[in-house]
């Protein structure tokens, strides 16, 4: 047995069966191990922002976590944006990255690079592998590290003679240690803020933007008058009929500022304390008044959902379920606003299906239209590094088959990882992408403004995607996928209701 | 004057009058800067990629730098890839991230990252500008370090207040060192070694594969019965006719041994010294023999074409012309080989063009067909990191925009910076862009069987580009460029020399 065929042994026996890769010639042993020995499904993808996006989405959407295949330094430098991403939506990815044979190292040959440097800032671990005969220890330890609770990036580092050599020796993983809730003290806090009447509110994340967290939650704030809001950009949030109807901290700071006006408490779980995206001349960088008191329930590291169980016995709240709301609302007609589009969304979606929302400044009002929507996962560009929402839905189509995928994409982000199509149509992914083609980084004409500049014609060109226009119906028939225009929300009302109806990806540009 | 201003000003001042653009919103009062002086050409790119490997093919094509412009740590980690590029090409680029504001740094908002470590490994000069009254200064001590020769990477990071605050001072760079010609004690070493009569050769890089340098290069190994050669991938190689014929050193690793069987001196002129691109089994990493001598007539910090002039009249070498390749080739018809193909290239391009050859595997046999063609510059991705060849060809056009930029690219590079095609059209450059086509990896296929590994299904499918076929021109008119498919030589010449004889960018997909 070889390195590399260690290395494979050790994925399976660990549970990992499904890798995200485009390789290269120092990854050429990996490759034919993946070949010899059968049980592990290698999805190639064109380029290595689709690889990590796609581990981060299949991590939320499994609960698992997959391997990638980089190439070199380089390789991982195109995929540091979204294991940025990842690492902020506390997502466990395997990253195994190809490179120099030990001894051609020193030589500096031209693709020698700096991989650890660039590793280390997203992975809780980093590892680079010396022998063949220590491969399999090395990975094992990587999936322990990638498994710790709530889930992390592991960089493993394979020079290539540590992947042909032989001697390799197929290792496992063991268990990973669960979390902890939080002591009886950390909790008495809690139940007492809750009880004092004081303005408070529950800012959750993490796992505890699941379905039974979430209840707790409610049960919780609507005991005490409390209130709850979820991270500007969850990794993954339970919503739809059944859930709790659960806002996001606000991303225009005005907004946001008003809404945690007059708070005297904030109780975290598993969610960092509430900051604005950006700084803003003047403004607070902290989105909580100078004299509220910030107490937290559960750190990232702890069990979330289990403390907020605690949390509402504690308090004697009693179980309630999620209010009724409303009946499912009618696919929308009139001009496209992004309330009448989410409405046609919540008409259209079929159940169970997963949300990816990289629809930026567009998707801000897609909240409230969708309560009423049949259960669904709502997924989002969590580390700001945008070009994930392609990337993530062919992650999550590949963790979670028998659910549809609808990808929310803002036209800009789209094209950092427009390559991400090619897999969705090579694989036959159950994925509708939604190109909400504004034909600007709308976002940035607001912070413009935001920061007191009025655009002049520089500025106005350099926000601008048109001229020339992207014509998204030839670039996804281009990577293969079917595709098709709307410029009213008739005509996307009908592409969307036959698109979730068949297998296979499609895509509809929505013209804004 | 604000932090922003004072920047745009003292890269004005410097003589940087081009900047690669993808902001955000932590850039927005330095893209307001841009819109209230006039004097920089704006170049907006669609991903960070583009950005820098347009900086990179803008100082190859000039030798000045262009600043580029970037959003926080993603966005500079998505331009890593082609910044690794341009510094193994010795370019110089002064990179500017725009990050967090000072103060807002360390409320670890989600897009706040490790910038300086993603920057370090390929930058010579890192700074963090702490303060607008200081960002002029930062800026010329950052254009200093990029225009030290041979040309260095400088990565500016810009906090967002540094950029909004008043109290900026305008700077403005000093001129750069003159580098220093090798001793006259290297120079005698070199001079005997070539008189020695043992088997040497001239291996050259950077600046000393221009005109001048090579010619003078020709003369001494005419002179003294030596060889040269030019690097695997050269940053820029002047030539065609008039130019010396010099060959590549050989990617293929046995290929790359022959060459050097024998050989008793190297003599490196602004090149390291020669090694295996990767390493392989049981294979040497050195290319030239153990009982080679190693010697080094010029650093790359100091002045090789000073230096081999030098030596040239140090050894009496008669000046003389490069030979006559013989008549231009006419162009090719039948079976499409990478020979007929060049001969068709040479038959074609027209005067003084830019060739920028990511073709990979398939342009290896470029070379001898072409040395009869029209004078041109050649210019191969240098570090190994795919997907340079779309974005070169946008900073070359830019800087040259009375050249034809014609970029033989292979179809798996091509995917990595496909947004590339959208900046071709918006700016209207002159850029042929031909896809050569073959739909796999082509050069892992030749890898796998380097490393002794015959693919089965998963390795072959990992390897594969079919399923589905990727359809260039709609991929390229979805972007705003025209394009069209050649499946015969003669389709390719009729689009080749049509394409060359209009403005704008044009593509062709070269079906293999």
């Amino acid at each position: 047995m070889n390195g590399a065929e260690s290395l494979v042994h050790t994925l399976l026996a660990s549970g990992i069966d499904t890798v995200f890769a485009n390789p290269g010639t120092s990854e050429m042993h990996f490759v034919a191990a993946l070949d010899r020995i059968p049980g592990m499904h290698c999805v190639l993808c064109l380029s290595e922002g689709v690889v990590t996006g796609a581990a981060d989405a299949y991590w939320r959407a499994s609960g698992r976590p997959a391997a990638t295949l980089l190439h070199c330094g380089p390789g991982l430098a195109n995929g540091l944006a979204n294991l940025h991403n990842a690492m902020r939506a506390n997502s466990g990815i395997v990253n195994i990255v190809g490179d120099q044979a030990t001894h051609h190292r020193p030589l500096d040959a031209p693709l020698t690079a700096d991989v650890e440097g660039w590793a280390r800032p997203i992975s809780a671990f980093v590892r680079r592998a010396t022998m063949a005969s220590r491969v399999g220890v090395d990975a094992a330890a990587a999936i322990e590290a990638t498994r710790t609770y709530p889930g992390q990036i592991s960089t493993l580092i394979l020079p290539a003679d540590t992947a042909w050599n032989d001697g390799g020796v197929a290792s496992k993983a063991t268990e990973p240690a669960k979390p902890a809730p939080c002591s009886s003290h950390v909790l008495d806090t809690a139940a007492r803020i809750l009880r004092s009447g004081d303005k408070t509110l529950l800012i959750l994340g993490n796992t505890a933007l699941g379905e039974a967290a979430l209840l707790d939650a409610y049960r919780i704030a609507r005991h005490c008058d409390a209130g709850i809001f979820a991270p500007r950009a969850p990794a993954r949030l339970a919503r739809g009929r059944g859930r709790p109807p659960i806002l996001r901290i606000p991303y225009p700071i005005d907004t946001a500022l008003e809404a945690f006006a007059g708070v005297k408490n904030l109780i975290l779980v598993g969610s960092p304390e509430p900051v604005s995206f950006f700084a803003y001349p003047g403004k607070p960088g902290r989105l909580y008044p100078e004299d509220c008191n910030v107490h937290v329930l559960a750190r990232t590291d702890e069990d979330g959902p289990a403390s907020l169980a605690a949390l509402a016995t504690t308090l004697g709240a009693p179980k309630i379920s999620a209010p009724d709301p409303g009946p499912r609302p009618l696919p929308a007609t009139g001009a496209t606003t992004p309330e009448r589009f989410a409405q046609s969304l919540a008409a259209l979606m079929p159940d169970n299906a997963i949300i990816i929302d990289e629809a930026i400044s567009f998707g801000r009002g897609f909240f409230p239209e969708t309560y009423a929507a049949p259960p669904h996962d709502w997924m989002q560009l969590t580390g700001g590094g945008i070009g994930d929402g392609i990337p993530m839905s062919v992650g999550a189509a590949i963790a979670a088959p028998d659910r549809r995928v609808i990808t929310l994409q803002g036209d800009g982000s789209a094209m950092y990882t427009v390559a991400g199509l090619w897999t969705q149509a090579r694989e036959r992914l159950n994925i509708t992408t939604i190109i909400l083609s504004n034909r600007q980084y709308a976002i940035l004409r607001g912070e413009l403004a935001g920061v007191g500049a009025n655009p002049g014609p520089t500025a106005f060109s350099m926000l601008d995607l048109s001229n020339p226009d992207l014509d998204w119906p030839k670039i996804a028939n281009g990577m293969g996928v079917e595709a098709a225009r709307a410029e009213t929300l008739e005509e996307l009302n009908a592409l969307l209701a036959s698109s979730v109806g068949k297998s296979g990806p499609f895509l509809i540009e929505m013209v804004l």
